[in-house]
């Protein structure tokens, strides 16, 4: 590995900007975006990785935007990757890490799965410190918030089942109901993704609503007196982190909200460092394109002004089979014909990422079992469709596995450059929130249309009363359908969607509607991650993926 | 201040030893204590600080503590700290920081004050994710444990009224009650401040005791199968951390344990570290000596073979005059009576800390508002007392107001070193719990006797019958009195002690006697420190104190 300090001073960030963490994590100041803008005013090219309808597996869109980076690298050409870091809470749950695989990975993978450079631990930090001096202020009886009217919960970065409701203050005065989410889960990640720099920051936290009074009125975080003090928490967990993959790529991976509940991208500063620092930067937002696609650009673009110059769709020949009707247990199985019925799914995707007119190509994140036919039936639905194909081998081959598709991904920049037309969000800003949700359900679902439940009525009534109906809207939605419903695979046709609920999320800047049951603090299964984990006696950890 | 690669060459540790975490803060590899060792065979000299019974401000023991260290470099002498590092809940609450204060202090306070290094977050990790693989095993039915029958709470660092006592699984098959204590109160954390290795850790951690079962047997937590993951996100925690003083002494600033349920020391690799690089090594211990003092010979030194070769007592005129009846709003009046009946207080520490055959030195941490006469009257009963006395002014003069003081500590070191005698605890490991109780309450506090609850007898035997009953006692007691009551000013008699309830610690390796009302998780006050604590756009921290 390239020592961090020569890595930075590759790209043109010198020693001032960095804060060591190790040889090989640093931290960069938010001067060095400054110091490159003036040094470079002219942003690299922004490729977003999205994917379609996953297995429970995942597509691989980490994995690929690592070799897609290494590839364009490859190729010979400036690359940088904009990530999310990995929580700890699925790392010693299901997941066992969140680094990318094989020979495309960020280093060093057991640090970046563990406490990293310490943001998710501020994070929890400044969230708790609200939260306690919330609790703090009832006691004393100095807020006009009442314990029933506190929405603001805990957090921590554990998958821990037992904290995800709870009573507390029992037998006190303020005993309430309460509960944990995981840090991921927390606004405070989502504002710190958002954050252009530390007065930024500090707006958002001051402008969260923690609550309402019994009179409908929003409580603000600024009330209660310690925005200062979390910004001082969260001074440090601000500046993106600066590590490598496994080939030499600079990655900055900072941030992780939930991609749910959240927009589920990494830190605009992360993207902003990336842009102003490589010709092309290749960053990734949450499960599928009919959510982590629509929120970033519906979210991410709007807030900060950033447009993707290309998107990549990853698919896999098993989950399009998956689509197709074959069961978990047989996706290793050759099925032409069932991979055909599931390109319905990449078609469904393909329509709504298109619709932003911007070049997309689909990668097909191989597989060992795959097979050279099953190939060629996705390159001709590609051809057919008018989109770039390419299959994408970085797992096992790295970078020189991810020539193809960043050749073809760099193509499609160029050939698109000269007519790209402003990015158009699915929905404008004064629209009414029900009509913001109906675009995203018609165009980027195909849904036919939206209920709403009347604790969802009763909600959206509250906030909208209270001002909040210009936000724009983050939908909370199963990751395993493009509708609403969990078991409907391949590209579902004649459905609703169904709003349960709404939560406010001031500060982040949106508002999420709740369709399906959203867990935000997730459990640990019957043979945790955590069992496998270990450390030998001289400092090295095992068990930990991509490491 | 110093970069701190700089500051470690200068005392011989190399670079490949540490990690750096900015410029000004780093983590040294065990590696560096074999090098050193193998370069400098003879220690230096471990001089402990305690103190009087404190007014509620304290006596200044950390500012001494750092004074006396830059008074000893002053005088041309190899000086280095081992301390404590400080808790974020006292921070955001009433203390408002613990580095030091005016000219003595540990430096960049404002980092140390708050994330640090990281070490706080990652014992909060390990300790709640023991929690929540707990309450997963008790879901799926996979311990032998009841969920009345868990003893293992979550632990934050925040102060948080709120969560001391909570109910957790709400609605769920394993509702049942719980709790949040402090970080610095996890038996982690005094694992962590014992533990003389990687593989000791381990050790520690798989024999934590989280539970009994019904039948009263122990149930470890290397029943959890997690301590490989524990570990794993300990592995740099346990690493001490270099900074260094304003006046450039370097300081190794590792682990905080509570200094009343726990033993309240820096941990033992620290100071450890501290006498393979320097020939004095300045060190701190909680509270008033009964307390402190007592924990850190009995608990500290007797599980890692380490001994003082000098004590020094800090004591103000101001707690003087409080022991002879001046209320705390008189305190700053010259009272030269009162501070004569107050020297009770100072006689009691100070016996109890001759009797471990060691030199002795009274440090006097000057106030504004003292007068030369109340330094006459405490310098004439140290002299009638045969013990050194010296006025220490450093908050306001740095190392040059410590000179004194470093000359006295430094003298009786060498005037006792000829003759200095293996230390003797107050009990043998081999004494029944009961009688190790008493030899405390008699030979350090002057107790007449104990008294011990029905609930404490229950508990006791419980404990006995495990096989328990060998290890050292740790006492919970009020730091406000000698005795347990904490209105007893002054020297206590004719009182006995009554121990309410034990507590077990068998990875840290004690028993914990809890006498009074223990607090674990502190609260927030009407007006916390959090208040004052801001960050400026350019990021830099003010409303800590120690900055």
């Amino acid at each position: 590995m390239i020592p961090i300090t020569d890595l930075a001073r590759s790209i043109g960030i010198n020693q001032d900007h960095l804060s060591l963490y190790g040889n090989d994590k640093a931290k960069v100041s938010l001067a060095a975006l400054d110091a490159a803008r003036a040094r470079r005013p002219k942003n690299g090219k922004l490729i977003l990785v999205s994917a379609i309808t996953p297995t429970p597996a995942g597509e691989g869109k980490t994995v690929t935007s690592i070799g897609l980076a290494q590839g364009i690298k490859k190729n010979g050409r400036s690359a940088a990757l904009a990530l999310r870091q990995p929580s700890m809470g699925p790392v010693f749950g299901r997941k066992g890490g969140a680094a990318g695989g094989g020979l495309s990975t960020v280093q060093p993978a057991r640090e970046i799965n563990l406490h990293f450079t310490g943001d998710f631990h501020a994070i929890t930090s400044a969230h708790n410190l609200l939260a306690a001096v919330i609790d703090n202020q009832l006691h004393f009886k100095q807020t006009r918030l009442a314990p029933e009217g506190v929405l603001w919960k805990r957090v921590l970065d554990c998958n821990d089942r037992a904290l995800r409701s709870i009573r507390t203050g029992v037998d006190s005065a303020t005993e309430r109901a309460g509960g944990f989410d995981i840090t991921a889960a927390s606004e405070i990640m989502a504002v710190l993704c958002l954050s252009e720099s530390l007065a930024d920051l500090r707006a958002r936290i001051d402008r969260l609503v923690v609550g309402f009074t019994a009179e409908g009125e929003p409580v603000r975080a600024s009330e209660f007196r310690v925005t200062g003090a979390m910004c001082a928490l969260l001074r440090d967990a601000l500046k993106p982190n600066l590590v490598q993959t496994a080939e030499g790529v600079p990655a900055f991976v900072h941030g992780g909200p939930f991609a749910n509940i959240a927009h589920g991208c990494n830190s605009a500063l992360a993207t902003r460092m990336a842009l102003a620092h490589a010709d092309y930067v290749v960053t990734e937002c949450g499960f599928a394109f009919d959510l982590g696609g629509e929120k970033f650009i519906d979210i991410k673009c709007r807030q900060t002004g950033l447009a993707p110059d290309a998107i990549v769709l990853v698919a896999t020949i098993r989950a399009l089979k998956m689509h197709g009707g074959v069961a978990l247990a047989d996706l290793e199985k050759p099925d032409v014909a069932a991979l055909t019925r599931g390109l319905e799914n990449l078609a469904a995707h393909l329509d709504a990422a298109r619709s932003f007119g911007r070049p997309v190509t689909v990668a097909i994140n191989r597989f060992p079992a795959d097979t050279p036919e099953e190939f060629a039936v996705v390159r001709e639905f590609c051809a057919a469709n008018g989109t770039g194909c390419a299959l994408s081998d970085v797992f096992a081959r790295g970078g020189e596995g991810g020539v193809e598709l960043a050749n073809a991904v760099v193509e499609s920049i160029a050939a698109a450059e000269k007519t790209l037309s402003p990015l158009e969000f699915v929905y404008a800003d004064s629209m009414p929130v029900r009509e913001k949700i109906g675009a995203i359900a018609r165009r980027i679902y195909g849904a036919d249309g939206v209920d709403f439940l009347p604790e969802a009525e009763h909600r959206l009534a509250l906030f909208e009363t209270a001002g909040f109906g210009g936000l724009p809207v983050c939908m909370a939605k199963t990751q395993n359908s493009i509708s609403d419903d969990e078991k409907k695979l391949g590209r579902p046709r004649g459905f609703r969607i169904t709003v349960r609920d709404f939560e406010l999320a001031a500060g982040a800047g949106f508002i999420v509607a709740l369709t399906g049951r959203m867990m935000r603090m997730p459990a640990l299964p019957r043979v945790p991650s955590a069992e496998k984990i270990d450390v030998s006696p001289d400092g090295e950890i095992t068990g930990i993926s991509g490491a």
